[in-house]
């Protein structure tokens, strides 16, 4: 056919979807136009299908990346002195990381710019449990967010509307086009947003499992290996971490069941799982921002960060900063307790062989502490507060979880959820591994502790 | 995940997407949602394009096919004796043949309720052609439709807005995103509307080659296989013959040159690629039509009334009831030509080894013959007569084709086209094959003449 060589919107999803590659470009025309809306919905969701069916290489997903980068503004953070490291977790259940490890990184002096999301579906979302601490604040002009990263290291705030906004309009219409599960897609969307907050380096939580948004351990490796290879075509250290989202992580799963359980975290009374990984983040923060000369000696950092209170100290100064009610923090009991509490109990006795992070991630989300859709607004006292863990003896009877709600109406389901990701055997199984894979420039190592 | 067994938009995309078959509620599901816009054209065309890549199965095709035949209004002929039937081209150029073909089987008592679409881009558009003819309507109200069908046996009209109104907006949507070029999506297209004439059998044209839609010949292949097993799902006796679009069909590429030509043919002045076609496809309608115990029968019959001319005098009264001047027709030098005439010279001596038929489609298009969108008219005057055909010696300088057009500017571009789509060589060419395979209900089987 007689096709010019002028860039047309029906030219280029033919060539992907007759598995061709896009030159740069193409993919700058198609995320401009949709940028400046003269490029239909319809047109970009067929895009957006041949893309998750023939994928994109390395190079399409780096200009992609760029191209909804600079859809918006990008923070320029260069008045500061020190580099800027930030962390990004694929998302989980139970994962409160996010709020140790910064004010841990922090107290190291490395300063973390950190602009997290929300929850949606059965995962949590950094920001509801910032903003179940009474007071906080997430919602920062952006000279004010200098200001307080300048002052402790640390800031965290949500997205602007003014940040990648190619990438807010196509995540939406991904949701509703069934092309969300997309490597290449999911990786652009996610250091699109990363790249904007003007950081040095990043270090990524990418999580597999029953909770994890990728079930399975080699497409979650493609998808830190993809994300690995955008950050570092950027220019920016990139690190990425596999970690395990087969139960939740540690025993709390709500906003603030999770902020508090941070806090003890912080205190140095956190389960041994978020310990483990929440250090090995940390330490490569703080090796990343230049404060420890491998992960190794990053890792020593943060456990003393720990042991010695300031990251306490830190958190404590940021909550205030940002208008929390740091009191709380410091007496928790103080928090005023959901309407109803429920006790889920085992079957019979034995071992806990499964405690599916997507059933309990489902539980809660039932219970109040999830979004259904984006509009919906989250209950920050609701959750499930663990009592055991995969690998735990019960008896009969006994207690493996209380959940917490203002609405009694979901607790059946809840229940239901619950039982379903929660079967207790004879046999102690082996234990989770926790971490599995390191990945960098270099590629992908077996992680080992 | 936890999906209902609810229908939604959003799982139904997923399961085409990730390769599984559909069932009958979930297509229907997505058309009716369509068809009354409660589904937006950005699901519709992910979906599409899921469709394009995934494929749809024989039964998934029949049932798209039926959804979209209810979208709209079907013709009931049944009040009218005798069995009807139509003929379809999948799209060619210089492609009279239902101008031809068409009185033929009226002729034999055969009822031919044809309805045609226009053109578009290089192929040409039965419409277009009739409309050629001055003062013929394509644009007839159902009452007047049976009774031209009842008095002729046969009508040539256009389709109303009612027929298949989910295939009109779904044919719009897949020109503008790609999926045009699928073959269950082609054949459910085709076959909701012819389905929708009331017909009780067809017979199909499915053009491969360099002018075809499909150019490569299995494509075409499977393209009948799909339509004879819609047709044949429907119980509609389907028979369908692969000819080659390779040149164009007879010398005359344009709407009145064409509308000419056909009459030459009625008057057994026809050529001879032209003529072997229309016998076949005229030949199976008389049978299809109760008219002849078989096809070569049906031949017979077909060659007979060219040779006694009633296929001829039922062309003139059939244009005379729908408002065309049958006088032209017997005095086609009336018709005024073109402003502009111009020559298409041989660059040397030899054989012609090709003349494209997309080239002189093309050609005919930039003359003012064809629509390069949907909304922009024809020029009835606008064409190409060719003086030679692949195999035809020329000396260098003969004229190989006369273009006739209304614009001046268009000269050039056209005389590319046919210089891009001719070449002249030492060697005579084999002869093209013009039929080479049968497709009904038992299979493919290779044509012999």
């Amino acid at each position: 056919m007689a096709d010019n060589n002028n860039l047309n919107p029906v030219s280029i999803i033919r060539k992907k979807r007759d598995g061709q590659p896009l030159d740069e470009e193409e993919i700058r025309f198609l995320i401009d136009r949709y940028t400046d809306e003269t490029l239909p919905d319809y047109q970009m969701s067929a895009f957006l299908m041949a893309a998750y069916l023939n994928g994109l290489n390395e190079e399409e997903s780096a200009v992609l990346t760029s191209a909804m980068l600079h859809s918006g503004t990008i923070l320029d953070l260069s008045e500061l002195p020190g580099r800027k490291v930030d962390k990004h977790s694929t998302g989980g259940v139970g994962d409160k990381l996010s709020l140790i490890l910064a004010p841990i990184a922090a107290s190291r002096e490395v300063s973390v710019p950190m602009i997290s999301g929300r929850g949606l579906g059965h995962t949590g979302g950094t920001l509801d449990k910032l903003e179940s601490i009474t007071g906080f604040t997430v919602d920062i002009p952006l000279k004010r967010f200098k200001e307080i990263l300048g002052k402790h290291h640390l800031v965290m705030a949500g997205q602007t509307r003014e940040v990648a906004p190619a990438d807010r309009r196509l995540y939406a219409l991904r949701d509703v086009t069934a092309t969300v599960e997309s490597i290449p897609l999911i990786a652009s969307s996610i250091m699109s947003k990363k790249l904007a907050e003007g950081i040095d380096a990043l270090v990524l939580d990418v999580k597999f499992g029953s909770g994890a948004f990728m079930e399975n351990i080699d497409d979650a490796l493609q998808l830190a290996e993809t994300l690995v290879g955008i950050g570092e075509e950027f220019g920016k250290k990139t690190v990425a971490y596999l970690t395990s989202m087969e139960e939740p992580l540690g025993y709390a799963v709500g906003n603030w069941l999770e902020a508090r359980e941070a806090v003890e975290c912080l205190r140095g009374e956190g389960p041994e799982d978020v310990m483990e990984i929440t250090h090995l983040l940390a330490g490569t923060m703080i090796w990343m921002g230049g404060k420890a000369g491998s992960v190794q000696k990053g890792v020593e950092e943060s456990r003393r960060a720990v042991a010695d209170g300031s990251a306490y100290d830190k958190w404590l100064d940021l909550v205030s900063e940002q208008g929390g009610d740091a009191g709380l923090l410091k007496d928790p009991d103080r928090y005023p307790e959901a309407d109803h509490r429920f006790s889920f109990d085992a079957p019979q006795e034995g071992y806990i062989n499964s405690l599916k992070a997507y059933q309990v991630g489902m539980a809660s989300l039932e219970l109040g502490a999830g979004r259904k859709s984006k509009e919906s607004a989250v209950d920050p006292q609701a959750g499930i507060l663990l009592k055991k863990k995969i690998g735990d003896f019960v008896k009969k009877g006994e207690t493996i979880a209380v959940g917490f709600t203002n609405n009694n109406r979901a607790i059946e389901i809840a229940r239901k959820h619950l039982a379903d990701g929660c079967t207790v055997g004879k046999n102690k199984p082996d234990p989770l591994e926790l971490i599995t894979h390191k990945v960098n420039k270099s590629g992908i190592s077996k992680y080992k502790t």
